[in-house]
This record gives C-alpha cells, sequence and structure tokens, in this order.
C-alpha cells in the first residue's frame, strides 16, 4: 500500500526554488513586455500613418529577435530547473547574475531598432546587441555547468540527458562570436542570424523533450509539481 | 480506503506547465497594464484640464478595448489550460507565439488612440489594430486546436465539451475579418466591434462553465491544484 | 488512521482561483510599481537638485496615496479570495473589471502629482482622482457582495465573520463621496483623507483577523495551501 | 508507518504567506526590470554612438548598484519568509511598506544616472540614493525583528540560527550611515562603497545556508512547499 501513497522523494524542490521560479518568471516575462514601449511612431506621423508603419520594419525585426531570445532563455531555463533536483546559495546567486542580463536586453533591443539602415551606428548597435545576447547565453550555460558540478541535478538523470542539455546550450556562444565579427561588416545578416539562433534553441528542444522525457517513468515525470 | 486517498492521476500537469501559467499569466498581466502608461493630456493641458481629460475619450475607449481583448484572452488560455492533461514541447513553443501578440497589443493601441477623430490615419490605426487583435485571437484558436489533436486534453473530456470551446473560439476570427474591412469605412464602428468581440468573449463563457462543469464530478473538478 | 491523513476537502480552490489569484497579484504589483516612473525632476534641474528634488512632494504625496490605496485593496482583496470555498465565471469577470479600475490608477496620480498647487486644475485632478479610487472600491464592495450572494464563500464562515468583512468595505464609499465633493473646495485635504481611507483600509484590518481567525481551528486556517 | 507520512504540522505557511511572496516577487522583479527603461542614448547620439554608448556608464554603474541592492534586498526577504511558521497582519502591513520603499528605488537611481559627473548635483543624488537604500534596508531588518518578536518564526529555529541572520542584517544600516555622509564630499566612492554592501549581502549569504541549513534534517528542509 505505500507504493500508493505520493512519495516522500518526489518534492525534490529544495532551497527557495519555488521564489527562484516565480521571481525568474517574473524578470523574464516583463523584460519581455517591455520590448513593446520603443516601438513608436515619430509624433507628425499622421497624413503617413500607414508609411510611418511600415518604416518602422526594424522595431519590427528588433522586437522579434529580442522576443526570441529571451523567450528562448526561459525555455532553456525552464530545461535547467526542471532537471534540478535542488538549487543551492550559488546558484541562486548565478541566477541572479542571468537576470541581471535578461533585464538590460531591452537597451541593446532599442538602439539597435534606432540605429539601424544608418550606416555607421549601425555596426555599432548590432555590435553592443550581439555582445549583450552572448552574455546572456553564457551565463545560462554557466548556470548549468555550475548545477552539474554541484550536483544539483536530479540524481536519476542518466548522464547522456545531462550531456544533450550542454551539447544545446553550448554551439550558441560560437555562433554568436562569429555573428558578432560579421556584424562589423554586415550588421543586417548578424540580426537575422540572432534570430536563427533563437529559433535554433526554441525548435529543437522539441526534440530533445521528445527523445528523453518519455524514457523516464511517466508518473514521476508527472509528479513533481512544477509550481509548489 | 485507496478511493479516500489523493488518486494520483489528478497530479494532470506534465511538462512545465506550472511555469507555463506563471510566464504567460506574467505577460498577460503586464500588458494590460502597461497600457496606462499612454494615457497623457497634453504638457499644457492645465487651465482646461477637465476638458483635456475629456478630450482624451479615444484614449479610454482604446483602453477599455484593448484590456477587455487582452482580459478575454486571457480568460479563453485559461479555459484551455484548464482542459490540459499536460503539454508538449510544440504547445509552449505556440505558446510563446500567442504571448508575442499579446504583449505586442499596447502598440496598435496607442496609435488607435493617438489617430481616433484624424480622417485618413484613424482608418489605418483601425485597420492595423484589427489585424493585431485578429492575430491574438487566431493563435488562441491555433493553441487550442494544437492541444485536441496532439491529444493533450484530459481523457475525462467529453467530445461536446472540447466541441464547445473550439465554437466559443472560432466564430472572432470571421467576426474579426468583417470588422477589419468595415474599418477602412467606419473605423470608429470597427472599434466598437471590436469590444463587442471582447464582451461576447467574456460574458458568454459564463454560461459555458454554468453548463459544462458541474456535470464532472465535484471532487474530480475542484481537485487539481490550479497552480500546482 | 485516516484523520492523521490530509483530508480531500481542504483542497477548497475552485474553478481557476489559483491563475485568479496569480494574475490579480500581477496586475496589483505592476500598477504599484509604475507608479514610480511618473516621478521625475525637470531636465534643467541640475543646479538647483536639492531643491528640484524637495519641490516634488506632490509626487511623492500621490505616489504615497495611490500606493497604500492599490495597497489596502490588495489586502481586501486577499481578504475576500481568503474566504471564498470556490469561484464561478461570474466572480471572475466582476475581477477584471477591478482590475481594470486598479491598472487604470496610475494616470489619475500623474494628474494628480503635475497640479497640485495650481488653483483650478488641482480641483478637478483631486476630483477625478478620488472618482478613480471610489470606482476601485465599490468594485471590491460588489466583488464581495457578489461572493456572498453565490454562496462561494466557505461554508464553515461564521455568518458575524461575513457580516465583519462586509462593515469594513462598506464605510470607505461614502467617506469617498464626502471627500470627492470637499476636494472641489479643498483638493489637498481631500488628498490627505483619501490616504486616510486606505490607512484606515491597511490598518484595523489587523484587528480583524486578530478577533476571528483564531476562532477557527488552527489546523484549518493552515490548511489550505495558499497557492496550490 | 505514521512517521512516513507527510505530518500535518509542515504545512506551515499561515494566513496569505502564498500570496504575500507572489506579491512581493512581483514587485521585486518590475522594479529591477524597470531599472533599464533609464538607460537611454540622447537623440542625436548617432555619428558618434560607440562614445554615446561608452559614456553612458554612469547608467550602467546606477543599474548594477540598484539592480544588485533589490537582488540582496529580495535575497534576504527569501531568508526571512524561509524562516517564518506564519505571517500575521502587522506582519503584511510592514511587508507593503518595504515594498513601498523597494518600488521607489528606480527614482534616486535615475538622479545617480543622470547627475554623476556633475559637481554639486551629484553629491545630491548620491545622498538621496544612499538614504533610500537606507530605508529599505532598515525595513528589511524590522521586519525580520518583528517576526522573531511576534514569534512568526518556525519553532525548530536554533536560536543561533535567528541571532545569525540578525547579524546579517545589522551592520549594513551602519555602513549605509557612514557612506551616506561621505557620498557628500566624495559621491563616486559612496556609490562604489553602495555596490560593496550589496554584494557583501548577497555573497557571504551563501556561507550562512552552507552552515546552517544542513544542520537540519534533510528531510525537513526540502519538505516544505517553497511556494505552496
Amino acid at each position: 500500500m505505500s507504493t500508493e501513497e505520493p512519495p516522500p522523494q518526489p518534492r525534490r524542490r529544495g532551497f527557495r526554488t519555488g521564489r527562484l521560479e516565480a521571481f525568474s518568471d517574473g524578470v523574464f516575462a516583463i523584460a519581455v513586455t517591455l520590448l513593446v514601449l520603443d516601438i513608436a511612431v515619430s509624433a507628425n506621423a499622421g497624413q503617413h500613418l500607414l508609411r510611418s508603419i511600415a518604416d518602422l520594419w526594424p522595431s519590427y525585426l528588433a522586437y522579434v529577435v529580442s522576443f526570441s531570445t529571451i523567450g528562448a532563455a526561459w525555455l532553456a531555463h525552464n530545461a535547467i530547473t526542471e532537471y534540478l533536483d535542488r538549487t543551492d546559495a550559488a546558484f541562486v546567486r548565478l541566477n541572479l547574475l542571468l537576470l541581471l542580463f535578461v533585464s538590460f536586453l531591452p537597451f541593446p533591443t532599442r538602439l539597435l531598432a534606432d540605429y539601424i539602415g544608418e550606416d555607421s551606428p549601425e555596426r555599432v548597435a548590432a555590435t553592443f546587441y550581439g555582445i549583450s545576447l552572448l552574455l546572456t547565453t553564457t551565463m545560462l550555460l554557466v548556470l548549468w555547468r555550475y548545477a552539474v558540478r554541484a550536483r544539483l541535478v536530479r540524481p536519476d538523470l542518466a548522464d547522456e540527458e545531462i550531456q544533450l542539455l550542454t551539447e544545446r546550450l553550448t554551439p550558441g556562444l560560437g555562433a554568436y562570436l562569429v555573428l558578432i565579427v560579421s556584424g562589423l561588416f554586415l550588421p543586417i545578416i548578424a540580426v537575422i542570424g540572432y534570430l536563427g539562433i533563437a529559433l535554433y534553441y526554441i525548435i529543437p528542444f522539441r526534440r530533445l523533450s521528445a527523445n528523453i522525457l518519455p524514457k523516464r517513468r511517466r508518473r514521476d515525470r508527472i509528479g513533481p509539481p512544477d509550481r509548489g
């Protein structure tokens, strides 16, 4: 009969994971929603409003790229905390550092939207933007690597699964470096590339979960209450 | 006696539903609250403040229509996740796409508030606004249809209930299309119509839940912890 | 042994209370935090910065009054949902209407901060502000009265407790009406009065919970998981 | 066998802790994310964008100091609520007062960013900023001391643990006072000092949890659901 009862182990969330996730979700959600505040037509756009709206394409592009990147970071953050057995004090601090970069992203996004199309500042804005994205992604990898090294991950997690998430998070760093350099010559191409990285992070994570999660016992996967 | 115990199945939330809901709630709540930032009297409104406040009626109208539409989308999102047994990776991505449209809404809302009453730009603003609402509502229907097709809905859900929610979400699309076209000629009418659609979504959902939910076993309805 | 187990009844939260609370908390928290965006010194404040900061007292006053009022509304909202056994569809819609007024408050707050000290617009701003606060408080009472009438409150709640919360929420309406009228002649007095009402709501709720909650069985009070 | 079951006591969260934490997390997260809105290059920065971005170092400094301080306050808030057995009405009100100061911080942050480097206003801005940080930290200590005095902390908490958290929260007050006075003469030094205090709060809390938490029974530490 004791196997019928909710076993005590699944309550695996340790020190402050609940509030860490709530605070992180808040910062991700606000950073993503503040992006829209920087989309605006000029004050005298009245008589050519259709054209003014169309001329804002750099703002839309920057909005979509930043939204996708923050969305991808949120998904990766989810994958990391999903795999955690518990957190420790250092993990919480590293997480704060990640959030510092995430909540900074609306500023380079605004610069990018403002200066795309203006030759010289466009290169500066695209480079600054790329470096900000690189820092965010680096922190995600640091967070995950720390969690693995400090043995915070769930003991029932197979080594291949840990390896797979590491492999998913790593190549983005190289891609960002290549694009940041390219951005000095072809800023628009770099921005499209940043969108590509975000979509790469967003889309094939699907395969990851499709391949791995079903291997675990269904009850175990569903069991742990995500939020509390 | 085993029927007295909390059965293991009710813990039906699967992959990341808790954080998906928390992140979505955050984006909905912020999008709805940012709308107020665009309501402002002009700098020299001092001596005619009462009149300046009254002259802001387009801002109030846009505020109410957008608040109602986002509120209705939040209710529909609630209804969808309420019916889910679990989520999968694609659902989470489609949800991100929905949130991208939701968090974009403050921008067309601001345009609408700024240009109502100015003949030609008014048509542009109302059309742009209508298209943004249409995209949001379309994504809700896509999300729900995907959930049904991918068998993410709760197995105890009757086919009529699934059908009913589909029927609730669908007619809005046609109504938006009609209003977008009407908005080219009668923009104000279109805006009133958008409010009507939002209220249609908000109000008769009540009947839906009144009719359907009580049919389910009370314990089952109350059992699943909404948040975790 | 069955008395040792967590009884099934305490899971009293019904239709969507978890997300209703999360969404409401989000809107309250954002509305309260956006207030600070409207506090700013003028661009050329440099050489007289100390004086410029001191001259912003109307902004600080408006900030404190609005923060207190939204905080008091959040506390009252808490008291209401704490007493609920479940919610229904109409309650969720009335709650949306309450949030529409709450998230509107930063606008009258800004007007008040901008026009205190300017004779005629000051009266307009204080009146407009008072009406906005009145609408918010009225909606709280409507929400509570609806919950009582629709029998959404917990069955173990004594009639006096219900009565006490009603009595707590009601007098504010009269006080707001008196102050709105006074504000036409003595706007500053009215604003101080609005602060007084907020503090009245904030402070003696303490007595309420001190008197009533201990009467209930301790386990019952602590038992229901607040959040999930 | 009864020791195997989840004991009824661990459901220790009392009156409204769930929503208190959710609302607080929201305010902390929004305050921290709004900071970025005040980072902006001037409108005509185009041709010297790289230099304009570099010239914003006061904004970055202010951003990092305020982010760290709010992050440290969030961590301390976490430590406090982690140690609580329940909350009471007065605790909830004191918490509101803390949040009033937290959500005010973006304003002095903006002043600091705007006036660093301008001799006389720099001193005013640094002093005003320091006083705001002092008020926030004082409220944290007040909150904790109240919780101890009102016996809200968990009964299984050793006296040394309570003492340790008090000792962690106290020295910041003296340090802030010293730095506020120093800031009248050397504003930049004071700002660096404020960053130092935030890092002091952020980093050695780690030792605290490393030393203390493992002493408690592992199951007990992990058992209570953080969020619900």
